[in-house]
């Protein structure tokens, strides 16, 4: 298992963290199997996108902070970010990717994202691998 | 692949099951790897969030109540439970944890929560749990 | 790893992939372990939910497409299908299920779907089994 930490800068944010995570495949010499990237963390999330036009996360983010406002009437839980928690369990604490060939197998326009929803913080993220084997 | 029951007691109620799955690792003796843990129900799911402060609990709840009503007007289904399918299908139907030393590696405010959306029930949950093999 | 190819028919829609993933299972021999079914297209998610009554999968795409509009003023991105890219994270880009005796580990109602958010189009899903290894 390998871990690396973020930096973030705004309350919430989207990170582009293929390059780490492509990064830590090479370095545990997987060649075929899957990668679990996970987030420790319970006011954030790990999820893949498109990284090619950053308006796509920006879009993601203003539909996520209308959808789920950080103060509601009902709301009990006193640190004032339960939004940040909802979206966690929204979007999710790991993404798990394919490898084939040494890299990972992404789509054309996917990229993996660390979402920051209670930020800034300085935040972990992990990342393991599974080898393939066959019976 | 290991299972266990649990009893709910609302219709909608996320249990603590992060002992659980913590036990099963420990009996499967997986030292290093990743551990799934499994809903097959379609009206339940799992998730992990907060354990310290049950508030963080009750807000998800309240969100996802307020957010996917149980009656809509073009909703088909008739049974009912429309909406405990829509936030099964985004919760999701089941985490991937990763193991270290024997353990499960969990953030400082992490748990494992089963979410049931349309309790009371009696239901199951699977925990497999895969070594981590180097080439 | 292998892959396979859905031709789908509406801008919104979920597919019945169950049987080909059973098929790939199959085809590569596993016994025991874990399957992971992947997405790689970032408007585009998979799913696991009910496949007895199609219902059900009506009323979770009518939430979805209420929920998040197509068009919203803030939105940014030229292409018109943000809303597809947000429910490709809130739904997420993978599944993973549990293979037991060599077959798929399913709860009585669930099946596995491919959902699609701006189509129609062909699309690619991939499907890698992993094996347990005891220590």
């Amino acid at each position: 298992m390998e871990s690396f930490e973020i930096l973030t800068r705004r309350r919430t944010e989207f990170v582009d963290i293929t390059d780490h995570v492509r990064q830590a495949i090479k370095r545990q010499g997987i060649s075929q199997g899957i990668c679990v990237v996970y987030c420790p963390h319970t006011t954030a999330a790990v999820t893949i996108n498109e990284n090619a036009d950053p308006d796509v996360t920006h879009d993601i983010l203003a539909w996520l902070n209308r959808a789920v406002p950080q103060q509601q009437p009902d709301f009990r839980h006193g640190e004032g970010n339960s939004d940040a928690h909802i979206k966690s369990s929204l979007v999710g604490s790991s993404v798990t990717l394919l490898v084939d060939q040494g890299d990972l197998v992404l789509g054309r326009w996917q990229g993996v994202y660390f979402c920051e929803f209670d930020g800034p913080r300085t935040r972990s993220v992990h990342v393991q691998a599974l080898v393939t084997t066959t019976t």
